[in-house]
Order: structure tokens, then C-alpha cells, then sequence
């Protein structure tokens, strides 16, 4: 293990991709400048259809939007591709040669828990600049927070028991690798196998061997024997290669010669066949030979049912190696969640399209605690509107295209959310099937919505 | 739609990325450093379990995998971060310094179609560098494969009628909206939603409006007129946003008010509702009102399967909008894929973990085809085996750490994959349950494989 420095400032990402947006988000922006609209738009960024069996979400990728909207910009190179399409006239592509962002942004401190519909970031500003970042915004929200909720099921599933990142060979692309390793830290795991995300984001890093290190000698043991040299005081062997339990017994041999060189073996891994079964035999294995302070580390198809069923089934495994299933969160790849206007200049607006609710309007999401500190409900109501003795959740991040004050540090985060899970109440953390957090929202929203819905429903459908 | 350049020759990517290994691969590399282990290793890529429903897959992500290979090597950061790590001593660090991919590389052409357990990529050189760049491979190559794999699901649901990548605000990070856009262009899609992606793989970009334009206008049908003015020549109406069939007839109107300006409306969106329906509805519209030159493009949730039921309940949709569940393989989004040691030294060598069969040494892909050019049956044989009548599909893209001659363009890559797609009988096309294409082992490989097991099993378990 590991620990790094402090996370870095993120790269200013604007300037890398101002481009990595939807071609719709610069031909409307064209029109609205075409047609002269610059009045200031509210867009909410929400998730609004909750995927199976997730109880509660984390929010999280705060610092790359900040760090996007804080930077973005078109280079001269940008300028010239979107020329090359002929899609837009010169005097449009002038206009974006010095355009920055220039509004203002709410959103949920990294690490909050948070419910479906609850805005976790609210973008205001002249409608263009609010318009252009959108396609950005989602997805750099939507892979943090939909991996954070991931990964903390694992959290909520593994207790105290150890959990490490080990998802990089198979996240989807470079740049989930990196976000993966951040998020799953930030939602309570120890750390990553992925050196660059380490070295990135100041996160401890863990390995030791795989199947072809063991392969690759004349046997087993000589393998083990050969780790252990190099790596005297940081060896866990891999056991499974050829046999679970005749490896337990090879990796018992070399820890005996270790001891007696005054070294410690500090664990075995097993990576195939019945997790649960096997560690018991393992452990007992251990013990029967003195070697109680040799920890059982378990990887293989982890997520937090593999976890949940294997402590169920009297595992007896000390830390987890969670890869591919939390690093693409594959029983929940992508949320529905979604950026729309809910306001242009003074007026409150929403889409009527077939099942998709949008809440009108600057909001608030407000959040009520019992008298021991638990969590008991949310109401979502407008920004402006008083709501006694509830927290108000969404917090300032950026003034007039600025960022207030610099973020607080993932560690800070981990902290938070790791306190924040703690005042969930228990039924909310089940990973089957768990009940709907209660949301209601406040009587301002309420009336205003009704009375927009009223008035766009007899405007375009009358 | 717009027409871009070539594809650009990918960034250095390995110096960038060196560091993007898990760290058991620098372990590993310090410990077969000190043991003075030098051999030549190989290892095989392969995927070594189907997910359900795929037929085939689609091999892509060579172009990133060869250069990182050709660039990979360690900064003074990178070593600096290493050094701070307290993982490793200072000669093995010197070792990393002067560390280039020296060895050699077969692969499957881009856009090959292949089955599991075939290798698409075998890598041959020094241990510690055969070793060290696999999670940086796995992940280039699960990636790409398995959105190439994906889209051309879709490809094959849609028939003739385009398909427009649209996934990029629910990829999983920035890499991968990039990425996605390049492999569902490989399988046979027109284009990208994705800006950047137009720019650096020279793809055609689409894009014209989201409900937020609408919504900020004070009426559905200025919205419509608005962006008709700035956009003459090329407006798409997304008529979904208060209620379809009510939208259609704005469009109606806006189209008939650009004809008689001399302009052509084409096309209008759908974005909710029963797709089927609304579309067969809408075209009855469009016709009445003389405008059978109106398309109709569709988007929203559509995936092959969705396609397919759409074009079976009548739909009349003439292009499709194809994105989040493309663009994260939702009903698979991660390969079972996995980079295994082969051969060590002359010696083959194989894990005998429960359940993952890899196939040893170094390999070939032998394909047999019928008397009309359709594919009929896979060998997977020793590379220097001779089977007569078959195509031998791996090639050597790499030879002692230099690329061979240029990779193909994209476009060139597209062309092979439907050429090959076409040859492949209809049966392995279908998108549920389909029968898996017969592979078998040549003899030669065959007995190898036997050999191998019996002296590894005895050795380590007998």
C-alpha cells in the first residue's frame, strides 16, 4: 500500500474539449445567436428514472465539471474543424473565438447521498454558454456518480472488510479507469490497483502477482519462493492457478521459510472456485499452521451480491478485489439522467414528452433529520423558497463564471459521504429491492409546476 | 452531415500512459527482473466466455493498442511517482528508464469478425515488456470490440436505413464517447453526434436540435421558424416536445412555409412515445401535406433490439438515433476478455483455475469458407501449422517493437467489416440466441493442449 499526495487540480479540461459536445448543442447555440437570445437559462442536471435496486446515489464528478466550465474555451484549431463543416457562418465562429463560460452553478457537495429527481447541479446563464456544456456536464457527472453509487454498495455490503479497485483492464476506456479508481476511493474503498489513478488523484495502490507470473516458473512454488524474495516484506501470493488448496499448502510452505527468515507473508489471494468454501478450508489451513496473520484476499467477479453472498455463506476473506462488475457498474451501466431547461429568462418551462417529468424553475433540494441524526426526507422545492428546519443541500460552486472557493479534497469527500451513509437509515442501503427514499416536493414548486403545465398545455395543445 | 478527413495517426498514447497498468504488472516486472528472468514470453488476447446473444464478434481497437506499443516508456514523473511508492529499488526503477516494447505482434485486421476463444492479438517479447502493457491492451481492445460488437447489432437490425451515433453524453467518460464514435463508425454507422470524434477520426457529424431549444422560444412553432431561418438548408424538427402528432403539424406548416421560400424541410425527429405508431402516423402527415421528401430520423432508447421491433410493428423511420445502450453494450457492457501467458522460454504453458480453459503457445486462426465466399468454420491452430484450404487471419502488425507497414484507415476498416459481415450465413446474425459458429482446434494444437495439461497437472498436482 501506498499513500499518495493530494489530489491534483484537474487539467483544464475546457480547453481539451470544448469540441466533445453533441453537434446540436452548437447549431442551436448558432440559432440563438442568429435570432438574438441571450436572456439567462436555468438547466437542472437529475437523474429521473432510478435503475433496479439502487436505494440511494452518490454524487460525485463536481471537480471535472468545475475544472470543464472554469476552462472552456475553442482554440484556433477548434475553429477552423468547425469551419471545415461548413455547418456555420463566420460571424457565429467570431462569436465563439471568445466565448467562456460566464455563469453561475449549484450543486451537492462530492459525496452526498442524494434520490431520483433531486437536482445534484444547477447550471444558470446567457442560454448559449448554459446550452454548449451540456454534453460534458452528463457525462462526466453521470460515470462519477453512477460509479460512486456502484461502488458503495460494496461499501454498505463488505463492512469493515477491506475493498480495492481493481477494475482498470476492463473500464470502459482510459479515462473511466481513472474516474473508476477515484470514485469507488470516494465511496469508501481503500484504494486501486491502477498505478496512474495513484499517482493522479493521490490514491494508495495495491498488487502483487497474476497467473502468468506463477506460469512462467518451472512450479508453483518456486514462483511464491522467488516473489518473496524480491518482495520480503509485501508478498501475497496467488493460489489458484493450478489447484486452491495444494496452492495453500505451497504458500504455507514458503511462509514457514519466510518466517524463518524473520519475514512475514502477508496474504494469499484466491481468484476462482467457491469463495466461501474455499477461504474457510484456507484460513483453517493457515491457522493449523500458525500462520493466523496471513490475510485471505479474494478477487474474481466481485460486486457487492457476489460480497453479500459470500459473507452470508461464512467467508472468511479479509479484503476484496472489486473489478470489471463495479468498474462498469454492469447491472446498471448508465443512469437516465438528464440536463434540462427549466427556465428562460423570467419564465419557468418544461417538456410535456411522453414519461418524462421535469421539474420547473431554480430549486432547492431541502432535507430533513429525526432527532438521533438519521435521515427522513428530502423535499425539493424552489431555490428561493423558505423551509424551516431542513438542511438546504445544494451549495454555490461557481459565481459569474468563477469558482468559489477551491473544493474541498477527495479525502474530505470520502469522509463525508462515509458519515452522510451512516445517517441512511438501514432499509435504504438493501441491495435487492430496497424501498423509495421519501421525496415530496415543497408547495411553491408544487403550485408553480402545475400552474406551467396549465399554461403549456393550453398554449401548444389548447 | 459532414464529410471530415482522415483518420489521425493516434497520439503517442504509450507515453502517456505508462503508468496506466495495474500495479501487480510493475511487481511482477521488479521480481522477474531480479530473478534475471529475460525470456521470450507470449500471451494471447482473447475473450474466453460469450455474453448472451452474440453471434460474432467484431475485432477493434488495434490502431490505439499498436501505438501505445510503439511508444511506451516511463517519464522521470512517472519513475519519480514510482520511486515515492517505496515499492521498488533503484536498479529495477534505472531498468524502467531505458524500457521499450521491443517484441512482436500478430492481430486480427480491424473490423475482422471472430468468435471466443480466438485469439485477436498475440504478443511475443521479453517478459517483463510482454507483460507489462496488458491492462493498457485488454482495455484498449475491450473497449472498442465490444461497441463494435454492439453496433453491429444494430447495423444488421436497421438493414439499409442510417444509423447516427448519439451515446456521448452517457459514455463512460470522455474516452470513451471518443472511442464509441470510431467503433460503431467501423460497424457500419453514418456518423456521430460527437463533435470531437468528427474531428479527430474524420467522421461525419449530425446534429440539429434538443427540447431545450424548443422550450426556450415562447411557441413549439417559432422554435420550428427560428431555427428553419438559420439553418435553410439543413433543419431537422424535433416534434416530440409537447405531444408528437401536435408537433408534426407545426412541422408541417414550418415545411410548407420553406417551400414556398424555396427550401427544403429535411426531416423532423421523434423522441418518446411508440415509435412504431408516431412514425407511421407522422409519414400518413407528411404525404397528405406533399411532403414525402420529409424524413423521419428517431432516436430516444433505441438499440438493435428496439430497431428490430420498431421495423416489426411498421415503423416508417428512415434514419435512427442510436446512443446510450449502443454506447455502453447496456445488455453486456464488458467482455469476459483476458490477456493470458502462452508460452514461456520453448515451454507452453496454461492456468488450471477452475472453469478458464486458455489454449497454449503461439496460435493462428485458420477460416474456411463455402463454395459462395460464406463462412463455414474456424480452426484455431499452432501459428506455424499448416492447414491447407483455410485463410490464416492473424497477421503481424508489429516485428521487434516497430510497427509493419501502416494500419488501414477507418474507412478502409469499414469497408472490410461489411464485406466480411456479409459473408457471415444469417443464422449467427440473429440478435436473440443465436448458434454459436463452429470453431474447432486443429490437431496440432490439439495435442499440444493435452500434453501441456497432463505435464502441468502432474507437476502441480500429482
Amino acid at each position: 500500500m501506498t499513500t499518495g499526495k493530494q489530489e491534483h487540480t484537474p487539467a483544464p479540461l475546457g480547453r481539451q474539449y470544448a469540441l466533445l459536445t453533441d453537434l446540436y448543442e452548437l447549431t442551436m447555440a448558432a440559432s440563438y445567436f442568429e435570432e438574438g437570445m441571450q436572456e439567462e437559462a436555468t438547466f437542472s442536471l437529475f437523474i429521473r428514472k432510478s435503475p433496479p435496486d439502487r436505494g440511494f446515489f452518490v454524487a460525485a464528478g463536481l471537480a471535472e465539471a468545475v475544472s470543464y466550465l472554469t476552462s472552456v474555451s475553442f482554440s484556433e484549431e477548434d475553429l477552423a474543424y468547425l469551419k471545415s463543416t461548413r455547418h456555420f457562418n463566420p460571424a457565429f465562429l467570431d462569436y465563439l473565438k471568445n466565448l467562456r463560460f460566464t455563469g453561475d452553478v449549484w450543486a451537492l457537495p462530492e459525496g452526498s447521498l442524494f434520490f431520483k429527481d433531486e437536482p445534484l447541479l444547477e447550471v444558470s446563464g446567457p442560454i448559449i454558454e448554459a446550452q454548449l456544456v451540456e454534453s460534458f456536464l452528463i457525462n462526466a457527472i453521470n460515470l462519477q456518480t453512477m460509479i460512486a453509487t456502484k461502488a458503495a454498495r460494496s461499501t454498505v455490503a463488505a463492512g469493515p472488510r477491506r475493498l480495492v479497485d481493481f477494475s482498470l483492464r476492463r473500464t470502459q476506456g482510459v479515462d473511466a479507469g481513472l474516474k473508476v479508481a477515484r470514485a469507488s476511493y470516494l465511496a469508501g474503498f481503500a484504494g486501486t490497483s491502477n498505478v496512474l489513478a495513484g499517482k493522479v488523484y493521490g490514491l494508495p495502490i495495491f498488487g502483487t502477482m497474476a497467473h502468468s507470473y506463477v506460469t512462467s516458473f518451472c512450479s508453483e512454488i518456486e514462483a511464491f519462493r522467488a516473489y518473496a524474495r524480491t518482495f520480503p516484506h509485501n508478498t501475497v501470493l496467488l493460489i489458484d492457478t493450478y489447484d486452491t488448496i495444494a496452492g495453500a499448502k505451497k504458500a504455507i510452505i514458503v511462509a514457514q521459510e519466510m518466517a524463518a527468515r524473520g519475514e512475514k507473508l502477508r496474504g494469499v489471494r484466491l481468484d476462482s472456485g467457491d469463495m466461501a468454501a474455499l477461504s474457510i478450508e484456507v484460513r483453517r489451513l493457515l491457522n493449523e499452521a500458525g500462520l493466523d496473520y496471513v490475510t485471505i484476499f479474494a478477487s474474481g467477479g466481485f460486486d457487492e451480491f457476489k460480497i453479500a453472498r459470500t459473507l452470508e455463506a461464512g467467508g472468511e476473506i479479509d479484503a476484496y478485489g472489486v473489478g470489471t462488475k463495479m468498474g462498469v457498474a454492469a447491472d446498471a451501466p448508465y443512469f437516465d439522467i438528464a440536463y434540462k431547461l427549466v427556465k428562460y429568462g423570467n419564465k419557468p418551462v418544461m417538456k410535456l414528452s411522453t414519461g418524462k417529468v421535469t421539474y420547473v424553475d431554480k430549486k432547492q433540494v431541502f432535507r430533513f433529520f429525526d432527532d438521533t441524526g438519521a435521515m427522513r426526507e428530502d423535499v425539493i422545492g424552489l431555490r428561493e423558497e423558505g423551509i424551516p428546519k431542513a438542511r438546504p443541500l445544494l451549495e454555490p460552486v461557481m459565481v459569474q463564471g468563477r469558482p468559489l472557493l477551491p473544493l474541498p479534497s477527495l479525502s474530505a469527500g470520502r469522509k463525508y459521504f462515509l458519515s452522510e451513509l451512516a445517517r441512511l437509515p438501514m432499509q435504504y442501503k438493501d441491495l435487492k429491492a430496497p424501498p423509495t427514499y421519501p421525496v415530496r416536493l415543497s408547495p411553491g414548486l408544487q403550485h408553480l409546476q402545475e400552474q406551467t403545465e396549465r399554461r403549456v398545455r393550453e398554449q401548444e395543445l389548447g
